[in-house]
């Protein structure tokens, strides 16, 4: 089938995020056979995972099938399928479909919730990195509102409607916001006999202030911003623990809550660690300038798994951007490489940052220039929107969005996969 | 809460679709007051199910959240809850919450999917009723072509490409028409190293002619456009068991395949059996020309699960037109038998009916005229469009219709809820 390629240079490529799909993408017109290797069949465009969670996009808006994206790639090959081990020994990895051998490898695994370690938070908290975990957080929060409009345990009821958001990163900060104006903007109107002053959204931060990685004043005008829309935000509290039902913070009462939703902590995804590499905090591989993978020169580490320095000495930040600029320049050390030309470092060129907190509300940094409030948001929305895959993806997304805007409306509040609620209705039987 | 209308008659309504949702809506002015149970928070337009099932539409766009739209109705409340048993001697029903009492009971429980008792086939084919089931056959579909992408066995690989619909009502023309859409408009771009003519699309059918609801000339049009796109319709043939990967039907021999979607049986909801009333075919329950249930003046049963014959001596047929013309029916009837006058008897009009077989082509039957082709077609999508519930949904369903007519593209080809995959992964280990 492949008779004219085949003695090409075999490039696999591990993990169709950013990084992944970007380094597949820069490859098309490269002399090389190409296989992208990803456990889902879609590009998830991560950023706007806490709206499906609350019930503002469907998965589809956010999630694009790779067939789709890469149907034109010639030199490509899309499989389906979970890579277990990496060999770099005898360049071959294995994946839950067999072996597959490689010339040049590029691993944008990505990274994964860190519980570190701790087993009642792993098992009764909400992760935040998957399309099921959205839905599940999407599923339950609708849940225990329903659950709290059938009873009449004040004390019960106080539990159901306490929404605990741990990590005052981006995530958590625009999971917090998201949550308190699902409940105060949308479900008010749902449940009209319900008593929204028993609601409370909680945001707890281990440090002394939020988003950390922006200016100070970007850190207040978030604060402010989330107080404004009714979230409690508490630093210094470290988890503890969390069996489902009450929420243990490190010095602290406990806290009957019957949600946590835990964005405290991010590592790179496990399979780095069978590399047997040096690992950095957070467990990322710390890996060359080059982005080579020390002593394998035909692997490229690139995103949140790999540890490199920023020119201010800090890690590189776990964001879309880097994983982006890295898989350019990795693509072209490789080519590079196989041309046995010497390999460059990689340069990262910050373009800014930002996080929105619901309605109006968001802080940025971009080009050195800082912005807050109503103008901070139009941007947000406009790159956000920009950056979908897909121009049905923009027009639902938008439609989505000004429909919520103007009606104070969140589209997809199912309760889906009634598995997950059955489970929850038989423990919490009335 | 609802000191004024505490003294009220409480009026229960079971089931929140077309017949129960109807229902509720026509007592909004009435001086009872209203609880509507479903065990799901939302509406299901379940004629357009199969589209979710074939990834041309997501779950959100044909489930609308019921708090939304019974948001203005004062006199109703709603609860998400299973109801277990009805107990019509005390006027009470329980529900895995608890128990509820009642003056009068709508009963609109619908239908579900009748394997008539074949635990093979319960166990191994898709049934269509929900969204989770309509969420699997997608998932489930696209996997069996990720899956024979990746072998080099003939025999499997025709086996995971054959895909058999049983049942030649509107439900299984309608799903193989789509599924065989799916296939030779959109996958064959996605997989284009795959030999598409390993591809084999079954209609089976026990009779000997689809849609015999239908003027026979119509069943012959829907016959003659489901061979034009590649549906391979088998007449006098009665499916026996299915293990997941053969298929065998009485007097055949054997066939391979991985997929089997069953729309050949429905049967009213299983809660009717515990009313211990006198059933008729498809267990479906004898009730009173007023929509009563037998020496129970105070419970109404429409819908699916009520049996009725009309005019022509034939039951009514299983469809959102005769529960919601039941619902009204059965409202004015209640509120009569309130103010203690007589009841009324159901009278059914026919406004017709209708299937599609994909891309511009459909039969109709409406106010005694026979449409088939581009024009049925037309009628068809405007006629779903309209029904829809809310402007949001009909807008979006628009653009993803426009967007699959001119592009031919499925918007929402994802393989998601990794635990079903998974399953199927390692059963297919390679």
């Amino acid at each position: 089938m492949k008779t004219q390629t085949k003695n090409l240079p075999h490039v696999v490529i591990v993990g169709a995020g950013f990084g992944g799909l970007r380094a597949a993408r820069a490859l098309r017109k490269a002399a090389v056979r190409v296989t992208l290797i990803d456990r889902n069949n879609y590009h998830l465009f991560q950023p706007l995972l806490y709206q499906v969670a609350t019930a503002g996009l469907s998965v589809d808006e956010i999630a694009y099938p790779l067939r789709g994206i890469l149907r034109g790639q010639r030199n490509l090959e899309f499989q389906l399928a979970e890579v277990q081990k990496v060999d770099m020994e005898n360049q071959i990895i294995r994946t839950d479909l067999g072996e597959m051998s490689y010339d040049a490898l590029i691993l944008a695994v990505g990274s994964e919730t860190n519980f570190f370690g701790n087993v009642s938070l792993a098992k009764n908290s909400f992760g935040l990195k998957g399309i099921e975990e959205a839905e599940a957080i999407r599923n339950h929060i609708l849940h225990q509102f329903e659950l709290a409009s059938q009873t009449e345990d004040h004390a019960f009821r106080q539990a159901l409607l306490t929404f605990v958001v741990a990590g005052g990163g981006p995530s958590g900060v625009e999971m917090a916001g998201a949550i308190s104006e699902l409940i105060r903007l949308v479900l008010r109107k749902d449940f009209p006999r319900l008593d929204f002053s028993e609601v409370r959204v909680l945001l707890l931060e281990a440090g002394d202030r939020l988003l950390t990685h922006l200016d100070a004043s970007l850190s207040q005008a978030a604060l402010t911003a989330l107080a404004k829309k009714g979230v409690e935000v508490r630093f210094g509290q470290q988890v503890q623990a969390f069996d489902g039902r009450t929420l243990q913070c490190t010095g602290q009462e406990d806290l009957p809550a019957h949600t946590l939703i835990w964005t405290a902590g991010v590592r790179a995804a496990e399979l780095v660690d069978g590399l047997d590499m040096q690992q950095a905090t957070q467990k990322r591989v710390q890996v060359l300038p080059s982005l080579q993978i020390p002593g394998h020169a035909n692997v490229f580490l690139i995103g949140d798994a790999a540890y490199l320095e920023g020119k201010d000495g800090k890690p590189l930040p776990m964001v879309a951007q880097v994983a982006m600029q890295q898989a350019d320049t990795a693509v072209q050390n490789l080519l590079r490489w196989l041309r046995t030309e010497a390999v460059q470092p990689f340069v990262y060129r910050d373009l800014g940052t930002m996080a929105t907190i619901g309605r109006n509300q968001a802080v940025a940094e971009l080009f050195g220039l800082r912005f807050r409030g109503w103008i901070a948001w139009l941007i947000w929305l406009f790159v956000h929107l920009m950056q979908l895959v897909g121009f049905r993806n923009r027009l639902v997304v938008l439609i989505n969005w000004a429909w919520e805007y103007l009606l104070y409306e969140r589209a997809v509040r199912l309760i889906a996969h009634s598995t997950v609620r059955e489970e929850s209705w038989s423990a919490h039987k009335l």
